[in-house]
């Protein structure tokens, strides 16, 4: 893609987020999750603009668990001790858009009202567009993206569940980070099954008050039945977001931890293999033959002359016939 | 579709299912489920076969709600009821596939063992596909038309969630029962929203021993919050899968519930909008072009002789170039 000059919008946007505007930040992330064309271009004009000039130094993390975990408390927290440490964050809070999952039960603006005052601190919640599950969409990977040419020191990614989504949240950032509440020792079996494959560090939070004993049963419970069947150790840190504890720990983990350009590259690979059928199927969308044939069939089931699974054969027979024209 | 002679494989289970051999309607369904392409076909002959014989009468209900309110129990316990009143009944569960999420938590293998002793009764848990979340595909469809085929009375389906799928479970049943266990009064800010417009009846469950005040608070205030706001009057039961109370008001309310031909085409139309997209996407990336352009931006990513973007923009070029040559 040539680098063209970018439109009078684009350039009033980088111009903003090079000086720290967040507001210009904001703007320019509503372009990028846009379903309008000519928005999302003005978007990826700012993007491809910053990411030409800036290198990408971002530390970016992924925080995820369970509802009630205390995620955003904890991620809270360590941005707090980030920001007192000289650091810039960036935190982007990716809810699933389901009424009645649990995971919407908890999904409300202000989560994290301390770091929200904090001026090192860049909070957004993602928009997940229609039709994408669980909240990261490729348009997510555009945002990281977007706020790491920004500059920002440190990404944290709030995020519910692994395994929900398209895209795997564990493609889009260095690191991933499991929090855990303390649980009985049943949910552990669950738990267990793949885990060490995708977590690099294990927290285990709310270790304060009456909580402390059954936090640190857990994270031996955990250390213990992680551990003992694989190589790789997955570090369990047992902390408490409300009383400060076990937080220099984390962030000790997070500076040190080291993403390989072979592991960079797989999940760029990875990301090629979940992003581009949807990007593909958006294009598809798009098309107004594609449009106009749907809205035929769907006059058709309605006035039943059509069954559903021959209008659904008619539209991927017609899709075939274009593909196959160009492949002769 | 013109109906051909089925082969040898789909015409031995046809003849089996005729004669209420579940074997054979449960090697139907993994065929309908495979991903091979010839496979699916032969599960497809079965249903054509056996939908163009048998008119569709399966009175089709799913029950959701979060993980723990006791859904399979409920299932169960209504199972053997409609059993003993001489119906036949086919459980399909759906689990998302998620390792760490809380549904998965849940799943096991035997959670209805007394109906899965039972004669009349036909249960299976439903494979979701990969790259599908939530459980609910495209093949849940043709499963739930092959045992209605079949001549199963009722089909119930579990599920977990709502709107946590690219497929609506609502578009594929008759009725939808959300399950809820006894709360505190916090958790029903979130279930409200939207609430109405898409369950049938609220089954609050547990109620027995020392949850029956908490259930019947729970059910009185659902009863409030739901129905103060609408014209339509979401029913409140509440029941103890356990114990069996409320079973019977359960059931009474899914035999007397009508779908009308509106809401069925309706249901058709939402669903050609949600599986038409999907199963055109199958269909490109079983193209041999795109795979073999998708292979060559894989080793341009691992070669960094392309960037992630710059290759899904090739990739979704090369498809509008199809699709506009067609149109011209």
């Amino acid at each position: 893609m040539p680098i063209q000059t970018p439109s009078p919008l684009a350039q009033e946007l980088i111009r903003g987020i090079k000086v720290g505007d967040t507001r210009s930040l904001a703007k320019a992330i509503t372009l990028l999750e846009s379903r309008n064309e000519d928005k999302k271009t003005r978007g990826n004009e700012v993007l491809a603009s910053l990411q030409s000039k800036n290198p990408a130094t971002s530390r970016k993390i992924a925080f995820t668990g369970p509802p009630g975990a205390g995620k955003s408390t904890l991620i809270e927290t360590i941005g707090l001790a980030l920001a007192t440490q000289g650091y810039t964050i960036a935190v982007i809070t990716i809810d699933p858009s389901s009424p009645i999952s649990g995971g919407s039960l908890l999904a409300d603006k202000t989560r994290m009202p301390r770091l929200s005052n904090c001026s090192k601190a860049f909070i957004r919640p993602s928009s997940s567009g229609k039709g994408h599950l669980g909240g990261i969409t490729p348009a997510t990977l555009d945002v990281i993206n977007l706020i790491e040419a920004a500059g920002y020191d440190f990404i944290l990614v709030e995020t519910i569940g692994i395994g929900q989504n398209e895209i795997d949240i564990k493609d889009l950032v260095d690191q991933l980070i499991l929090v855990l509440p303390p649980t009985a020792g049943d949910e552990l079996q669950g738990l267990k099954k793949g885990i060490t494959e995708v977590v690099d560090l294990i927290a285990v939070n709310k270790h304060d008050d009456l909580l402390k004993k059954p936090a640190e049963l857990t994270a031996m419970q955990y250390e213990s039945a992680l551990n003992a069947t694989t190589n790789y150790k997955v570090p369990v840190i047992l902390c408490s977001a409300r009383q400060g504890t076990g937080i220099l720990e984390i962030i000790e983990f997070m500076q040190s931890y080291k993403v390989t350009l072979q592991e960079r590259q797989q999940k760029l690979l990875h990301l090629l293999e979940r992003v581009a059928p949807q990007e593909m199927l958006l294009a598809l969308m798009r098309n107004k033959k594609i449009q106009q044939l749907i809205g035929q069939q769907k006059l058709a089931i309605e006035q039943q002359s059509s069954s559903l699974k021959r209008s659904i054969s008619v539209l991927v027979t017609y899709l075939e016939s274009c593909l196959e024209r160009d492949s002769k």
